[in-house]
């Protein structure tokens, strides 16, 4: 069955533009937070270490499309999962909704690298322990 | 010949994130910057008046392909067209360089809307003093 | 006996900078939804109407003195009182703890406004309703 | 004679609130932008190296004053100075100013650093370099 993971967030007046709505920036911050708390529930961290190595995931491709804006002290559902299973990459879906309107939808694609600091970024297979735990 | 225009933007402290890098959110900031100038060059402004009415560009879709981090106080050459001129939308597409080599690629589609205060909006065709400027 | 509250926030990826730290200027955006939480603790909002007016609370001064960094996923512990109650003016005092230890002490002072669209601000008193909740 | 430093800055969408006007939070990139430039003035940079350390500029206190709002395209123009200039510390004043109408004034404190990666910040005292070329 395929991982979900669901999460909301309260927006607050500095996620506002003078549009009197959310700025279109922020549902990408909103999206990379919902995946660190999956990535967190799943026990391990954006930012970890792993066989003696710096772990971290750099965007490649980032998209949303907008649907319903969103106001100030509106509680979003997030729903997020993992459309794609790469050996070196994750890509993640995420719906949102307020009050079960269709918000957003959006799309995060990331790669596992070394990034041990001072060295260049060097692409790897995702570890184990942690591509066992996510179903597609 | 198509419309095109070139901007620059100086990279800031509060661009970057833990990774040393500018965060990717931020890429989608200097494209709206980018989108606004532009439309100030065209003599008008992602904020105005015309006809009475209140018009504004609320986004619809927005993405970014990452290629290479940038860092502070890099000097990113921002190159900006429009692709596609529907009735009632724009879309945009972002060239990011930095010396020469390829940092990003984005794209932005907006509607014109009328946007009174307090009333929903509404998608009207692209008034012509401004579909007259743009060329694809 | 003063009016307290407290609050807890997580450290997002997107508020850390290249030194790795949190950017100093997040603790004023984590003020500011302190505030908030606190002003729908007492049954308000910044952002409400009030005898047929749109009320807000532009603020007038903002500052902090930083103690100790804050980091990635750290879960900081945020305690906030008024010091101050004028006619038409509230001062809010912030203490920022992790695990005990003191990270930033923060100070706001925001102004009780009538701020109806189209119109100049204009302090008044504030609404009885919510000075009667507040002690200092 | 007191060492000064003008710069300018355009609102950007992407700086202002539900409340039509720019962020408070902010003022305090716009001074710390400006405080980079400045140091960039002088020949160096907030992230440096001297004498085989890296060093930065951690800030001890932030402040500003709000007297008029400013609003998307405004073109607001920034004067910084040194008013305290210590052994290991500097103190900028910010005045902020809209076609000459006062719009805020900040401070900020920072104190000079070795900050090496994965080792401890230490306060050291302001190279000579750069403290000669600051009077106040």
């Amino acid at each position: 069955m395929r991982t979900e993971f669901k999460t909301k967030r309260k927006i607050e007046f500095a996620d506002t533009d003078m549009a009197g709505i959310v700025h279109f920036t922020k549902f990408f911050v909103f999206m990379e937070t919902a995946e660190h708390e999956f990535l967190r529930s799943l026990g391990t961290s954006v930012v970890t270490e792993w066989e003696g190595n710096k772990i971290g995931w750099p965007r490649v491709t980032a998209s949303c499309e907008y649907l319903h804006p969103l106001r100030f002290e509106d509680e979003v559902d997030i729903r997020l999962w993992v459309s794609n299973k790469g050996a070196k990459s994750l890509t993640y879906q995420f719906h949102f909704t307020l009050d079960g309107v269709d918000v957003a939808r959006g799309e995060l694609t990331t790669v596992c690298c070394i990034a041990n600091p001072g060295e260049k970024l060097q692409a790897i297979p995702i570890p184990d322990f942690l591509a066992a735990k996510i179903s597609i």
